[in-house]
């Protein structure tokens, strides 16, 4: 594998390989279904058509080995500063190991400081202790609860 | 007091009260300018335009007591489900004891639910300790490390 992996913007055609990604997780594996389903399509779009909303993809030679959405929060706080949240990060299994997954991070935080976010945040499973040891790397701080309510 | 506190979206000459609610909290002090900053209201248009985004205040008698922003992010994860995003969460001092922030987020949950949404998510400071009683009590999981990275 040639290191020539570039960052850019999802299509519609990347969306069956972003959702195989998404599913190739012991977390994710139980929550997805078939990667050709009509409502990942649907919420693609709303995604692509919203201008503080960014799905990306890392490319090499034209195949998706890794992913992660930007979404650029409105809100008064902090005299109404913008911040980046990044979530559904993931690396295929095939690109490991390499360090694709700080370049994908460090992507996303020097873009939010370009826009002028004041903060880049996300949330990280508990059970996921190579990730918390991978954000504290990169000098996030796990200085919040992160709660979730299923409503499905 | 009377108990009739209506919830309804913000408008924008409710800013200043909001930000004042903002400021007034241990850690929101440190963080928030003069509620007559046009950034603030520069903020809420965005926000206000935002068919995904809700900032909502809890009134009595026309004076905001409670706030509380909702944003709907898409994402492709859950079969495209979209999410419930709770932010800046603040009930006036003159209000508190009363249930007030109970009541505002269930009414989030049940607004989040109407919509379809697979979940709802928020992260709160880990100083907050009162507040992790309370979204336990709710029914929230803590089942996240909330990772944040300040660009200014």
């Amino acid at each position: 594998m040639s290191d020539i992996i570039t960052f850019r913007q999802a299509t519609a055609a990347d969306v069956p390989a972003i959702v195989t990604l998404l599913a190739d997780d012991p977390l994710g594996a139980r929550r997805e279904g078939d990667p050709g389903d009509a409502r990942y399509l649907a919420a693609f779009a709303r995604i692509d058509a919203d201008p503080h909303d960014e799905l990306i993809v890392a490319d090499h030679d034209g195949e998706v080995v890794g992913t992660m959405q930007l979404t650029y929060l409105a809100g008064l706080s902090r005299l109404g500063a913008e911040r980046c949240q990044i979530e559904a990060v993931r690396v295929a299994a095939s690109a490991r190991g390499r360090g694709l997954g700080r370049r994908m991070i460090q992507w996303a935080v020097d873009r939010a400081r370009a826009r002028g976010c004041a903060m880049v945040q996300l949330t990280s499973d508990k059970s996921r202790t190579d990730a918390h040891r991978f954000y504290d790397s990169l000098g996030f701080a796990a200085s919040h609860e992160g709660y979730k309510l299923s409503l499905s």
